[in-house]
């Protein structure tokens, strides 16, 4: 499928991905890019890459296919060495959790490179552990990865990101990165912010008096801040409305407690039971 | 321990306290009370009881202990059919998640009776299947039962009580009735009512696309209905209190996006990990 790919920061996700596409021979060689040589070693060992390199320049160069998969923070810097070292049309793609800021820092940096199609991806995969050593080539079975393609993209660069990731396991999607956005807002930013406010109102010997209900509600509440305030703050706009939509579904479940209107928080619990049923609980078990 | 007990409602919870009595050699022998024939003979065939009756009165006549665990909404009805007929000193309880609402009916129901001992308790277990099939004898190892033993017990019949959980593998915690209900509230039904709102907010193909972050987040939201109802309506004043509070954070997090402070918002992710670290995550594994 590749001849030469770069991962720039071949952690969890970038190292499952290495992994995958090496064992699954759809790359002849991948290089692994970093900034630390022991994080290297480890995805050299795991055999997430083939070789590794600390030089970004070097490392992309000659690669058509090329992996940003370090935080989203960090990519304007490494464009900025990468951009001119890319191989003529290369295609660039990435794993991050957001996309309108990315898309808008990375067009920025190509602007000079309009031979590069950039193809935004977001598999939605991942664990609580991190780095090189947790990578898995089956991250990505049964997994959903969301495109967020710009419409000026050669279709031949987008098909080629969409069959890697089917190639890796996963169901592609493709929406707008604004679309994406709100999305994430409410299918994952949200849930960590609504486990970190259920936290913030029970005292340290109320929680351990916990049972399933509480500990299953707010297993996201362990994922790391420093992460998460990224995260929060790339999609800012977003998660505020959707906490605002949020705030406003349990004023309505108050004001019917309040008035003892029983039927109205049955017809809510009825619709939560049947929608998740059908969707998320029927997949329970596979993948992440 | 005990001679006699009768456990009126032998299901999941009260199914698995009977057959781990019987294993244990805490009751010389266990009868089952139902309504249906059917629900009584799974539980013999289980071996959650000795034996079983249809007749209330019958069943409980010459128990030492007897314990309600059905839904709290029929313990009225159910005592007053059974009160007449129990031992003289005999003890009651009963496994309830909601406790201020139960006391009072219950205290009423025993008005001619004070003679009987009523000690309130709530073993937070559970899963999500119902019926004596579902009956298991080590469901309460590394659990926690409160207790909400009002001031005038007998303290004879308090300790009965505490040493029964505790023999069932259960820590035992004692509070007031209220204390115990404003508790359940932002531990159990406030985490139930949140996962009902995060479903409320995407729609079904957008669930479809979620990952492990929703899955957790609302597995809860599989309850049933009609049991989650009845629960809101018996605590619903603080269940409502638990919402404001949890609608005043999120509103906190809103504002600190809306004006980019994301060290206000580091600081509550920092503090819930840091939280369910210490209580929560530390017995993840163990018990329900």
């Amino acid at each position: 499928m590749f001849e030469k790919v770069a991962i720039i920061g071949p952690g969890l996700i970038g190292g499952s991905m290495g992994m995958a596409m090496r064992q699954r021979d759809l790359a002849a060689s991948v290089v692994g890019i970093g900034r630390r040589r022991q994080s290297l070693e480890r995805a050299l060992q795991v055999g997430a890459v083939d070789e590794v390199t600390l030089d970004v320049a070097e490392g992309v160069s000659g690669a058509d296919l090329v992996v940003l998969a370090t935080p989203a923070s960090a990519f304007g810097s490494l464009l900025e060495r990468a951009a001119p070292a890319l191989k003529p049309n290369a295609v660039l793609t990435d794993v991050a959790s957001t996309k309108v800021d990315v898309v808008e820092c990375v067009s920025t940096a190509l602007r000079e490179r309009p031979d590069v199609a950039f193809v935004p991806a977001h598999p939605i995969a991942g664990s609580e552990r991190r780095g090189p050593l947790a990578a898995d080539a089956e991250l990505f079975e049964g997994a959903v990865c969301i495109l967020t393609p710009m419409t000026n993209t050669f279709p031949d660069s987008k098909k080629a990101v969409a069959r890697l990731w089917q190639a890796l396991g996963a169901r592609t999607v493709s929406m707008t990165p604004q679309a994406h956005d709100r999305l994430v807002a409410r299918i994952s930013h949200l849930p960590h912010l609504t486990a970190v406010a259920l936290m913030a109102l029970v005292a340290p010997d109320e929680a351990e008096l916990s049972g399933g209900g509480l500990r299953d509600s707010t297993r996201v509440a362990s994922g790391d801040p420093d992460l998460w305030r990224e995260i929060c703050r790339a999609n800012r706009g977003a998660i505020r409305e959707a906490l605002v939509d949020l705030i406003a579904v349990l004023k309505e479940m108050a004001d019917a407690l309040q008035r003892g209107d029983m039927d109205a928080l049955h017809r809510m619990l009825e619709e939560a039971k049947q929608k998740r049923d059908t969707t998320i609980a029927s997949h329970e078990g596979e993948g992440q």
